[in-house]
């Protein structure tokens, strides 16, 4: 298996990104291939392998994350995050991993690799590790602003092959993230996709709140891109909260020679704090199009690139793609009746 | 200055109202009208009083958290939160406090006390303390699952009053809660409020993302009641979540005997814990109805609740419903021309 990585992506690359897939192709004994500047990856490697055995393949061209995702894509043809979804389309790479400008990796991937027949809007997949022993899948978690009902029903399908095939939950608890419990309770878009989704063979067990992301109730939360970003966004910042308030006392348990802690507290939060920080969780899956597409947080250090690369392999392995593509022919679940004329447009720009 | 309080609403009604109520009266010098079963209340303030000088209201009836509000106030006319309400529409309080069944005060309000005149959808604003420095205001939090462009644009003219005239801010920093700080992002509602508020006086900096309720960069923050009502709760479960390990790490120190403690570490932590705890923090206001009425979390316990009735002595003092009212008489703030023939249905239902 070889799983090209985007070494120009991310607030921490190349270095952290470099030294994660090392990390990764020992621990998971896959091949990485490195895409970016040759000239800077190779000297960058080298500080960790003794033998060269990583293929490194030249990007000239870096996509910041301040650029204009569709601009952006358009206007640097040789950018990592091209290079590297190319390296999939040519079936070179099995997977592209990137800590890059998300909305770049989403277009590149919707232009490079194309929807999986019948899949309306590909979404993003993020596993949110608040709850200790029951993570979460929440989907869209950011690529689609604007959704139908339709679209919110293709992303419980989507999520749970996912949640099934990598996750390994034999039977995925499916909820729809609203605003109360009750199926009445809801704005027009959630109401509906209530119903829709009543009528299909997943295990939905309704609406969920707020906190049903902490809670482990659901192993699969459906929701619009839009209210996922937000909702991500706001437990980062939390947990980011959380983090300064850990690395104060440190500073100051340093000073004070404190010696002894309340450890299970400590060694709990700690935990905690692991599992929402991103620079130490995994990262998000691009589901829907034809390829595997991992997408990492933009901080993400060394340990987190490990980790994405650890889920890519294990979509790779669970043949997620093929298992989309079978489930879309096999179902139609693309509702015509209510494609809007806005619709014919295209998938939405990111 | 009398204030009515739900003494039969909340998880931990009456006991903990009462004693909330009794210690406000004290701290704020306030009246205070308990509101529900005379017999009862009778008791239980005959703990805290040695001469009974708080007025009591017989309510027979209470509506439980569970109930459909709509139904629940059609069909107990004599409910603590509807004769609660009635006293402020009677001029016999000026405030009404309630930790019962959020829709029902809401819908009590609405159809008890009305809009003020020219507010098309009354709001719930909810003062968030994640900051420790700048408490943000959210607004809708929860009353609006379906909004417009122009409900979201009264919405922060409603916060901006509130913010400015009780929490003291001589110009706040209106935002709008989107899925990316650029002006293009968000889906087609904020896109379109976005546009509508650069155009207002307002001092609008723009959108901010999930991020900004815990950064302290916006001290009013405007999204629509679905989307709103999702962010509080989730803040409140991953605080829940923190509050347990506190407890945990408390329990195992006092075993282990523990003595020398990460000690600004936990005073920092015990001050945000008990920042985005609701046991602990006051309430939310419901702006645009004509009286003012404070909203606290059904899980108030006493401090909670003598919190929120200075809320509600504060709204009283600064007159906000007289300046709501002069605002938008002054203002033509109701668009009528994108008044949907399903606005003529009237204020949604909660």
């Amino acid at each position: 298996m070889n799983i090209a990585i985007d070494a120009a992506g991310g607030e921490y690359a190349p270095h952290e990104i470099v030294k994660g897939a090392v990390k990764a192709a020992q621990d998971y004994n896959v091949n990485i291939t490195l895409v970016g500047r040759k000239d800077i990856l190779y000297i960058q490697a080298s500080r960790y392998l003794k033998k060269l055995d990583m293929q490194i393949v030249d990007a000239s061209q870096t996509i910041e994350d301040d650029e204009s995702p569709i601009e952006a894509v358009q206007n640097k043809p040789d950018s990592s995050i091209a290079v590297g979804i190319s390296l999939v389309r040519a079936g070179e790479a099995d997977a592209f991993v990137s800590a890059g400008n998300t909305g770049a990796v989403l277009y590149s991937a919707l232009i490079g690799l194309g929807r999986i027949e019948g899949i309306e809007r590909p979404a993003i997949g993020s596993i949110i590790n608040v709850n200790i022993t029951s993570p979460v899948l929440l989907i869209d978690a950011g690529a689609n602003s604007n959704c139908r009902p339709d679209h919110l029903l293709q992303f419980a399908q989507l999520g749970n092959i996912y949640a099934r095939e990598v996750m390994g939950i034999a039977s995925p608890r499916v909820a729809l993230l609203s605003n109360g419990e009750e199926e009445t309770k809801g704005n027009r878009l959630t109401q509906t996709t209530h119903s829709l989704l009543k009528q299909t063979d997943l295990n939905f067990i309704g609406n969920v709140e707020g906190h049903g992301i902490a809670k482990g109730t659901a192993d699969v939360i459906v929701t619009d891109g839009f209210t996922g970003n937000i909702v991500l966004k706001t437990l980062e910042a939390l947990g980011d909260t959380f983090l300064r308030l850990r690395n104060v006392g440190q500073v100051f348990a340093n000073v004070t020679h404190t010696e002894s802690r309340h450890q299970l507290f400590d060694v709990g939060l700690s935990s905690l704090i692991k599992r929402i920080d991103y620079r130490e969780s995994g990262g998000a899956c691009l589901l829907g199009v034809n390829g595997d597409v991992i997408i990492a947080h933009g901080r993400s250090q060394a340990k987190a690139i490990r980790n994405a690369i650890g889920l890519a392999k294990q979509s790779v392995d669970r043949n997620v793609c093929q298992i989309i593509r079978e489930f879309s022919a096999a179902n139609s679940i693309r509702s015509t009746e209510s494609v809007e004329a806005e619709e014919e447009q295209g998938p939405e720009r990111p």
